[in-house]
């Protein structure tokens, strides 16, 4: 496990801007603002999509696209991941394009806009074959997962309009990544995962955002047990998680949450 | 203007769903979970996308959508618009396809999964043509469209996990959408205007999410002067803001509120 590693730049940036701003009493004040920069990923010299991003982490963002939207197969088929912010694109290279690459994005027309159109009918076919095992959890391990994730959120509490995704073994934060949008930093995680070999099993996976469907597949993609937000969880979302076996706590703050899925594994 | 009306179902629902879930004692709680259905548009016969939506205006939601990807020219090309819950579809009728639906479904290839590919980069051209008049407003005026709002955000305060938007004339609520993604909100708030001849000048349009490059472009394109959020906002959001000469107010909560563009229209 682990051993292959693509050529790779690291482009990593912490971008924040300060502004000059007026609060509602007409008095000046300095702020920082998140940073979003335009992304373009071409594959194999065409282009694939761009993405906005904070830019944290750009490489393992690619890579975690890439393998969620099953436009690569292997990590060991990735050459090269090379970020220029300078033309604000990441070429990446391939020993052998996948063969069903004009198919796999044409599919894509119906999926765009935020929709997930038939890319979901299909991974709705998966999850229905997939079966989790949520762990058994207790009251104080989620506190000291929240504990751990506190020092974290760095970039929301200086200029907030991110969200925060994490991979956690137990209490230890394997990776924390902020980008300005859910699904870069789930698919940041992911590229994280492929490129370390590292599998979803005895893992939480934590998010300020909102548990939707979208969210729940992502995550049972990576094949993680138990997840947990700070946010709230729509209707699919948690029939998803049940169907599969992934457990849930939601509405985390300060020493409260709620166990909406697992809840035979919870002990208070 | 107002006018044309197509045909049209009025199959909106309001979807709270009743769960039992555990408190961090191990107490049983019912609470309320917000819905979230597939609605697969379908064009003249053609699968366009699926969006995962709430379901309150599936209709207005439809013909925002189509109107901000260009898919069709003028409301009054509209036909039909059915929507029928049981087969998660809305079925919409044109009295003429748009010659290059196919061109500008294929290059929606680069625009999938949240990111905004060409689509963002005509867009971008568009908005360098674009010039709008912040107008003047006071601490007061916003704190009279944050007051209306307050009785709104109904399923927010029930059940969470969704993003409200509305368009505000004064401290009139024009209409207030809620929706499980912020773009699904705009889009619907597009279509309530398109539908009623409305033009953008004079409203104010209020968000509870964060003021990221496509909502600013999507408010844009609707020609709408002055942007309201309870959330923050990224850099290129306001640059776009700044170019564009739209007024922009963020972290409005309570009685605070931060100027950020347009800020030499501001009365304290």
């Amino acid at each position: 496990m682990a051993n292959y590693r693509p050529e790779m730049t690291d482009a990593g940036i912490h971008s924040l801007h300060e502004t000059t701003v007026l609060d509602e009493h007409g008095e000046v004040r300095e702020i920082s603002l998140t940073g979003e920069r335009p992304l373009t990923i071409y594959l194999d010299k065409r282009e694939i999509v761009t993405l906005m991003t904070l830019g944290s982490y750009p490489e393992l963002l690619t890579l975690g696209y890439l393998r969620n939207q099953n436009l690569v197969d292997h990590i060991e088929d990735v050459v090269s991941i090379q970020v220029d912010w300078d033309v604000e694109s990441v070429v990446v290279t391939t020993r052998r394009a996948k063969e069903n690459l004009d198919q796999l994005l044409s599919k894509k027309i119906v999926t765009s806009g935020c929709g997930q159109g038939t890319m979901f009918g299909h991974v709705m076919d998966s999850l229905s074959e997939l079966s989790l095992q949520c762990p058994s959890f207790s009251a104080d391990s989620i506190y000291q997962v929240l504990n751990a994730l506190s020092e974290y959120n760095e970039m929301y509490k200086k200029a907030g309009a991110v969200h925060g995704c994490a991979l956690c073994t137990g209490e230890d934060i394997d990776i924390f990544v902020e980008d300005v949008g859910r699904h870069n930093a789930v698919d940041a995680i992911s590229g994280w995962m492929w490129l370390n070999g590292v599998t979803g099993d005895n893992k939480v996976f934590y998010t300020t955002g909102r548990l939707t469907s979208e969210m729940v597949i992502k995550v049972a993609q990576m094949q993680v047990p138990l997840l947990l937000s700070r946010s709230g969880v729509t209707e699919m979302g948690l029939r998803l998680a049940r169907q599969v076996g992934i457990g849930m706590v939601a509405r985390a703050k300060g020493r409260h949450f709620l166990v909406y899925s697992g809840q035979q594994e919870f002990t208070a």
